[in-house]
């Protein structure tokens, strides 16, 4: 009688491909081979650029030692080959997942043809999302051709419900979202966190991003951070879910307004050693900056903005009130979102916790994986 | 070759049975029917107390008739007949959905038998999921043996995504949740944001209670929000969602350590009213507490813990610095969640804002029933 008993009877198998295994791919490799209930998950492919390990009914893995299993494994990865191979194994009820943990745009370029195909795309690479887009439409396309799902949501905020929260929002009532705003950047949350605390003074701009860098907190060069793209692109991201700006940005992240923090005498400065011992040449500037904020009750923040009925989607540094959430919530790496809509009225819903780190993005990726089931 | 595109050419049909079309549910059935895409749902039945309508392929309803369509039916409600009708629908590719938007025992006590006939349920009615043990453990086995699901995020929270993140947290990874702390009644979050703002003095307990109620924001009796037992129902949801705490309720909410607010000799008042005239008599002891409070540089919460560790399980008023997110960021009637986990180490996940109100109650069921499609 019951509709799903079918279900219960015979067990439904996903096989997951995984490409990438670095800090993100490992702990997630590790999370999906603890996962504790009866595990519906068939690792069929792990890949790093070196090595690949390919098996059609599922490879036999420990969390102990798959590591070691990869690396000695004598297989070249071969992109081509497993994407023909993955698209065989697509039969009635049996899907099989791509899991890219890659920040590569060529791993990216593949999703439209594996959703075209029924398979399905679950990643923590803002590559494809927030390229031009074109890109953008052929995944959508593919996938409502087929019904393979592709699902991104550690790409904004890593662990945290954020494209999950915008989607519900905008799934059960039209023009609901008037307004996002948030901090998006980890690195910037921290930087800023520790620069303007909303006191006077502070530690000079190029002292903090050097303890950010000793830290781990930035890219091996900071200025791939500072360049506010990082935003940008999780804008993109966040934009392209909210109806009436799905085709706002035709070039992706690099439509989006971006402020760069990069100071343009050291555009072309080629290591972050050689960047972070320049930088304090900028340091009276940022003070000044911090100064003037303080005068008027403020802190600065870097941070992302979409207005969606102005439609001005923009990344930049602003000042927001010692009272503003921005500036009281926040601390450590700390990402914060807040939904701004009719239905919420005048008090937003926020969403805000570590937006990065291997563990938390691992998760979040994961917990994609378990909206399959 | 793709697996679901059976899906494309057969569309799914999800016929929705509504039961109580008050505030939330009025609400519910104006954002079903105006659901923009490619509408899946038929609504099949809708009652009130009083009234009904049942057509087993779809009731045909517009926006702006159906409250009139419902008062003018000559139908009696029936649940036995309802129950009947919505269990030989159920059949293969042909889902039923109960929607419970009524605050009633009787109507929770269904669930079970719906289930394990594989209708599913969604609803947020906090009744049956707050009770003993014993119900909760039927619903559990019932939607397992069948495969229905039981959705019930806009118990807690309304709209916010709580019960999700809860879920993504527990499901990605074993005995990650180690605690959760939040302001889960908006009716309390009002009157001691209100009552106690972190300034010395303010307003007295009873007037704030007093314009809570002339603004619809307690219920019509006050002690039936000031007694905790809301928080209490809130709290054993959640901790039914913590695998080491699944069975720690058996009494349900009864079984939390909750702290009334209602001063014992106002206990046995049976009208609203009366409470509100004579609660100044007790105004000298909140003052006191608020005073005590603002020595310590801190603030008065009802706060509800769950503290997986320990096991402890309270809904209590609390005192919290003047720097705590419970005294920075509430406003209004603002619900706050802070999940602490391991994987979030020292920063938590924090979810908020208006945990209250028909629109975004009625967005929580909505985005709940999204889930099955
Ligand atoms: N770390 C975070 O906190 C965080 C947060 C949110 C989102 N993300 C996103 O998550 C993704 C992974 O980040 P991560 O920190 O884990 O990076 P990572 O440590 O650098 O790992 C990247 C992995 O991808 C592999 N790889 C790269 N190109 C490949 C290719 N063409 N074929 C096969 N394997 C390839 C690398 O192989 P080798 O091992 O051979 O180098 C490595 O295993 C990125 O898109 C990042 O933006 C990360
Ligand atoms: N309002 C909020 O902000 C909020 C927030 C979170 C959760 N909730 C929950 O949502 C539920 C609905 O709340 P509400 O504010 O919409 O309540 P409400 O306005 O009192 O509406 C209740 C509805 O249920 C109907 N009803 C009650 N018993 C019934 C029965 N046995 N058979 C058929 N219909 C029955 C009532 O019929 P009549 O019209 O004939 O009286 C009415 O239409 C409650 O469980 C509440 O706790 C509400």
């Amino acid at each position: 009688m019951a509709s799903q008993s079918v279900v219960s009877s015979s067990p439904r198998v996903l096989r997951v491909a995984v490409v990438g295994v670095g800090l993100v791919g490992g702990e997630f490799v590790d999370q999906l081979l603890s996962f504790p209930r009866s595990n519906p998950f068939r690792i069929v492919s792990l890949s790093s650029t070196k090595t690949t390990l390919f098996s059609p009914d599922g490879l036999d893995l420990s969390p102990s030692t798959w590591k070691q299993s990869l690396t000695q494994s004598g297989l070249k990865p071969d992109l081509d080959f497993l994407s023909r191979q993955l698209l065989s194994l697509v039969k009635p009820g049996q899907d099989v997942v791509f899991v890219d943990n890659t920040s590569s745009n060529e791993v990216a370029a593949l999703y439209p043809r594996f959703l075209k195909y029924g398979v399905h795309v679950i990643t923590p690479n803002k590559k494809a999302f927030s390229a031009e887009l074109s890109l953008h439409e052929s995944i959508m396309s593919a996938s409502l051709e087929s019904g393979a799902r592709f699902l991104n949501e550690a790409t904004v905020g890593a662990g945290l419900p954020i494209i999950s929260t915008l989607k519900d929002l905008v799934a059960t009532g039209d023009k609901v979202v008037t307004k996002i705003e948030g901090v998006f950047s980890g690195t910037m949350s921290y930087i800023f966190n520790e620069f303007s605390s909303g006191k006077e003074g502070g530690p000079s701009f190029s002292s903090v991003v050097k303890i950010a860098r000793e830290k781990g907190y930035t890219e091996p060069h900071p200025a791939d951070d500072l360049n506010g793209a990082d935003v940008a692109r999780k804008l993109t991201i966040l934009s392209r879910y909210v109806p009436s700006l799905r085709s706002a940005l035709k070039d992706g992240y690099k439509s989006v307004s971006t402020k760069s923090l990069v100071p343009p005498q050291l555009e072309d400065v080629e290591t972050g050693g050689e960047f972070i011992r320049r930088l304090p040449e900028f340091d009276a500037q940022f003070n000044q900056m911090r100064a003037d904020a303080f005068k008027e009750g403020k802190v600065l923040r870097f941070a992302g903005v979409i207005d969606v009925e102005s439609g001005v989607i923009k990344a930049d540094l602003e000042k927001y009130p010692t009272t503003h959430p921005f500036a009281t919530a926040l601390g450590g790496s700390d990402n914060i979102v807040m939904f701004h809509t009719e239905r919420y009225g005048a008090r937003p819903l926020v969403v805000q916790g570590a937006g990065a780190g291997a563990a938390v993005t691992a998760m979040g990726v994961m917990s994609d994986l378990l909206k399959l089931v």
